[in-house]
C-alpha cells in the first residue's frame, strides 16, 4: 500500500477504487482451485435452500445472488432474515440449507453470529469476504476471498463488484458451468477497462445538473434489482440523497404518486426478460413529469430519457449487473463532488459497521 | 354499499376504512372452518419452503409472514421473486413448496400468473384475497377470503390488517395453535376499538408539524419490518413523501449519512427481541440531529423522541404489528390533509394495479 503524500483530495480514494475494478476482478479469477473446491461440496449437498446474508452493499449483492442461483443451477436462494436466527432464535430446520455469508470486512457482528448458529444447526456455511483472516472466516466451513485488495473509501465499490462475481462463479459452478462463467467474467473485466474512461466523462456532465437534488428513485428489475439497491445506497451514503431502490413494479404500486419534476429517477435497463417491465415503468415516470437517467446496456431503448449512460453488453445476460453498476458508482462520486461532499468519508459512517 | 351523498370530503374513505378495522377483523375470524381446512393441508404437506408473493401493501404484509411462519411453526418462509418464475421462467423445483399469494383485488396480473405456474410445478397454492371471485381465486388450490368488505380508498388499510391476521392465523394453525391465535386476534380487535379515538387525536397534532416534509425514513425490525414497509408506502402514496422503510441495521449501513433536521424518522418500537437494536438505531438518529416520531407499544422507551404515539400491548408479541400499523395509517391520512392532498385518490394510482 502506498503512502498518501500531501493533502487528501476529496473522493480520490473512491474514484481510484472504481477505476481499479477491472484489475480487482482479474485477481479474483486467479482462485480457480478454491472456487472449484467449494462448488464441489455444494453440488454434492444439493441444498434445498441457499440462504444469503449480509448488510448494506453485501445485502444488495445478495439480491443478485437470488437470480444467479435461480437462473444457473435452478436453485432456490433467498435473502434470509438475520434477526429471525440471531435475535428471535427461531427453531428453523437448516440441516438441508447452504449459507453464503457476505461481508467485505468479515467483521459484521450479526452476520458472524448468524453463521455460527446456522453451522451449529447443520447448514454448510460459506463466507465470501475480503477479510480472509476475519471472525467470519473463523466461523464458516469454507471461505472464498474477494481478492479485491485493500478498500479504503468507506463506500464499497470493487468489493461489491467482486462479491457479485464470486457469487455468480459459485452459482455457475453449481450448474456445472464454472469455466464458462469464469471466462465470461474475464471478458467483463476487459469490457470494463475499455469503457471506464468514456463513462467517467459522460457521468460528470450529468452530475452537474443534479447538484441540488435531495431525493431520487433507482429502478431495476430481476437481475438488476441488486444493482438498483447498490446504486441507491451509493447515492445515499456519499451524496446524502434520499435514494430509494424500487423494482419497476413497486413503482406503480404507490411511489409513482410522489414523482414530480424535482424527483429524478435513475433507471437500469438491460437486455433480458425483464426489459419490457422496465420500459413500461420508465414510460410512466416520464409521463409523470420526472427526469429519467437511463443506464444499462439497453439504455437507448428508454424513449424520452434526459440522460443516457450506455454500458457495453455482457458476454452473458446474467453478467450484465457487473457492468450496469459502474455508471452509478461514478455518478455517486461525481455528484458528491458537485455537492461539495467527500465521497471517501461520509458523515456518520465507518468502514466496518458494528451496528446490530 | 351505501351511496355517497353530497360532495366528496377528501380523505373520508381512507379514514372511514381505518376506523372500520376492528369490525373487519372480527368478520375475518368468523371463517374458522375455512382456515382450519387450509391449515390441515399445510400441516400434512409440511412444505420445505413457504413462498409468499404480492406487490405493494401485500408485499409489505409478506415481510410479516416471514416472521409469522418462522416463529410459530418454525417454517422457512420467503418473499419469493415473482420475476424469476414469471419473466425468466427459472427451472426451480417447487414440488415441496407452499405458495401464499396475497392480492387485495385478486387481479394483480403477475401474481395470478405466478400462482398458475407454481401450481403446474407441483406447489400447493393458497390465495389470501378480498376478491374471492377473482382470477387469483380461480387459479389457486385454495382461497381464504379477507372478509374486509369493500375497500374504496385507493390506499389499503383494512385489507392490509386482515392480510396480516389471515397469515398469522394460518401460521398459528400450522403450529397447532390456531385457536390461541384466533383468540389473540379477537383481543387485538377490542384493543384497536378502544384506542382508535385517542390515537386519531394524538396523530393529528403531530401531522401539522410535518406539512412541509418531503422525505422520511420509517424504521422497524424483525416482526415490525413489514409494518415499516406499509407505513412508508402509505406516506408515499397518500402524502407524496419519499418515505423509505429501513431495518434498524440498514440505517447504520449508509442512510444515517443522509439525515439532518429536515429529515424526520418514524420509528416502530415494540417489546420483543429486536427492541434493543431499534433503540440503538433511534439513538443514532437523534444524535444525527433528525426528528424522531416514536410509535409502537415500546414507544416511550425511545429517549429524546419529538413525538410519542403509544399503542396498546398485544396479547402475544407476534400480534403487535396489527396495532403498530394504526398510528402510521392515521398519520398518513392526517398529513395528506395537512398537505392539501386527497388520501382517497392519490395522483397516478388506481385500486387494481395492472402494472407488470
Amino acid at each position: 500500500m502506498s503512502a498518501v503524500i500531501g493533502p487528501h483530495n476529496p473522493g480520490e480514494l473512491f474514484l481510484g477504487e472504481i477505476r481499479e475494478q477491472p484489475e480487482a476482478l482479474r485477481r479474483l479469477l486467479e482462485q480457480e482451485a478454491e472456487f472449484d473446491a467449494v462448488t464441489k461440496v455444494l453440488r454434492e449437498r444439493r441444498p434445498s435452500v441457499v440462504r444469503l446474508v449480509g448488510h448494506g452493499s453485501s445485502d444488495a449483492a445478495a439480491s443478485y445472488g437470488v437470480y444467479a442461483f435461480g437462473l444457473l443451477p435452478g436453485w432456490t436462494a433467498m435473502r434470509d432474515s438475520i434477526s429471525l436466527t440471531v435475535y428471535y432464535d427461531a427453531k428453523l430446520d437448516l440441516s438441508d440449507s447452504a449459507v453464503i455469508a457476505l461481508s467485505q470486512s468479515g467483521e459484521t457482528p450479526d452476520v458472524v453470529e448468524y453463521v455460527k448458529r446456522a453451522r451449529e444447526k447443520g447448514a454448510f456455511t460459506v463466507a465470501i469476504t475480503n477479510g480472509t483472516e476475519s471472525s467470519l472466516a473463523d466461523v464458516a466451513d469454507a471461505t472464498l476471498g474477494l481478492a479485491a485488495g485493500p478498500e479504503r473509501a468507506v463506500a464499497a465499490s470493487k468489493t461489491f463488484l467482486n462479491t457479485l462475481a464470486a457469487m455468480v462463479w459459485v452459482a455457475g459452478g453449481a450448474a456445472g458451468r464454472g469455466r464458462e462463467i469464469a471466462e465470461g467474467l474475464r471478458r467483463v473485466s476487459e469490457k470494463l477497462a475499455g469503457s471506464l474512461g468514456r463513462l467517467e466523462q459522460a457521468v460528470s456532465n450529468v452530475a452537474m445538473a443534479f447538484a441540488y437534488v435531495g431525493r431520487m428513485y433507482v429502478i431495476g428489475r430481476g437481475i438488476e434489482f441488486g444493482t438498483a439497491r447498490e446504486v441507491a445506497l451509493k447515492l445515499t451514503e456519499t451524496c446524502r440523497v434520499a435514494a430509494e431502490p424500487l423494482t419497476a413494479t413497486d413503482l406503480a404500486h404507490g411511489p409513482i404518486a410522489a414523482l414530480d419534476s424535482m424527483f429524478p429517477v435513475w433507471t437500469i435497463a438491460s437486455r433480458d426478460e425483464s426489459l419490457p417491465a422496465v420500459l413500461d415503468a420508465a414510460a410512466r415516470v416520464i409521463e409523470a413529469g420526472a427526469t429519467v437517467v437511463a443506464s444499462g446496456n439497453a439504455a437507448t431503448e428508454i424513449k424520452g430519457a434526459a440522460h443516457v449512460l450506455l454500458v457495453p453488453e455482457a458476454p452473458l445476460p446474467i453478467l450484465s449487473p457487473l457492468l450496469s453498476v459502474v455508471p452509478g458508482q461514478l455518478f455517486a462520486g461525481a455528484l458528491a463532488h458537485a455537492k461539495g461532499l467527500d465521497a471517501d468519508y461520509p458523515v456518520g459512517l465507518s468502514k466496518v459497521t458494528r451496528a446490530r
